[in-house]
């Protein structure tokens, strides 16, 4: 058996909360194994957007990422939100690092091809490259991703962060008996958004499909699960999505990925 | 005889002119050896700071570093400059890896202790820890990094990029020899503003001293000298003032202190 490698990604909503992100931060301080942290972005990047007087561009409801979007994507993410986290671990006495996909060359993508829609700065990781990570792993330093990668011609992408924590994930397990926990606001995936006490325990690939034609499982939720399974199959030992509580606590509610 | 290791810092004028960094980014490319680069912030953090309607305090001509100018300074300089600068690096074939002093906690500050002036959040350097450099040097990675640091108590600090190149050339000299090289837009130190072709080649930190008396260096080169004999006098081998050109040619002019 490999040693175990636990891979958190913490969601933009909890990033942008400061009382929630310490709580979570501290938490995964207390996780006493080789680690690894993917955050989101989130709201203070529109925010900022807005302040400066530019309009997101959606298109079909997507949002699109011209090049005003994607240097307030690097600022926010890659800077302030990354820097911020990583002095806050280093405060809680866990060695953290943060990289974009950039850094080390860890994450190389591809501008995603324009079909119906052209998404703009955005990339689709083609490749994993886990030297730069397992040498910083082999030194206890804990890296830290934001949602940035770049295509090695110099142009960075923003890149969904539930994607990058399941490639990297997946990159890993390769080393690692590699845990995913997809860390967000509530106990876990609910059979009813009016109820987030009950949680669906175990979730099978199948009942998540159903889960969306019949409206149970929200559409918000849908990119998240098919990373999870994504992850699953190929390699992941384990992918959990629930909120801070499961996070250092074995009997806290969490649905498990099966 | 120790490695060598050549540290170079880039003004932040240069940062700011696409053009300039990328002719020094590729310069540096070309330097076949143990390197490192520091980079400073500059324009864009004020131009952003205007942009959202922020006034940068300044008290005796002396910017102070708010709350709201820490933000900016750490999306400038660790986000936005830093990422781009690792993405042009990487696309010439540089494996760089961006890192602020919190990151691998390599450099620890104090907030500057308040006399006559409130500097607000910046950062004197109290220490720097080779470790995480030394981790990356030896897998080849080229660290890349900005002018923020940490005091370890979850607060980013802003810090002079120039005493950052002095005092990170410090700490690696008793492993390297280290070539110190402060990078900008002139030749070298003038003994004339009004002729730039004129560089003094050697420069002593008496004739410092006295050149700075007699008003023949200007003020804003001072922090950069005193931070250069510092280094020298601290066991770095040679610290160069030039620009580019200098960079990889040997025969370029440039001014050497001594």
């Amino acid at each position: 058996m490999s040693k175990k490698l636990h891979i958190v990604k913490v969601g933009g909503h909890l990033v942008n909360d400061e009382t929630a992100l310490q709580e979570v931060l501290a938490a995964f301080a207390k996780i006493d194994a080789p680690k690894l942290l993917v955050h989101g972005g989130g709201r203070h990047a529109t925010a900022l957007a807005k302040q400066l007087g530019i309009t997101p561009q959606m298109v079909e409801g997507r949002r699109i990422t011209d090049a005003d979007m994607l240097d307030i994507a690097i600022m926010s993410y890659a800077g302030l939100s990354n820097k911020k986290i990583v002095a806050q671990l280093q405060e809680c006495g866990v060695n953290a690092l943060g990289l974009s996909g950039a850094d080390g060359n860890s994450i190389l993508a591809t501008k995603r091809p324009v079909k119906d829609i052209d998404y703009g700065f955005v990339g689709d990781i083609t490749k994993v490259n886990t030297a730069v990570f397992l040498s910083l792993l082999n030194t206890k330093i804990v890296p830290v991703l934001c949602a940035i990668t770049h295509n090695k011609k110099g142009q960075l992408l923003n890149t969904n962060a539930d994607t990058i924590a399941a490639q990297v994930a997946i990159a890993l397990s390769k080393t690692f008996d590699v845990r995913l926990f997809y860390c967000f606001e509530h106990a876990g995936v609910l059979h009813d958004l009016s109820n987030p006490n009950e949680v669906m325990e175990t979730l099978t690939e199948e009942q998540t499909e159903k889960g969306v034609k019949n409206g149970i499982i929200h559409q918000g939720m849908v990119p998240k699960l098919y990373n999870g399974f994504d992850a699953l199959k190929n390699g992941v030992n384990e992918v959990i999505i629930s909120n801070v509580n499961a996070l250092t606590n074995t009997k806290a509610p969490k649905t498990t990925l099966q």
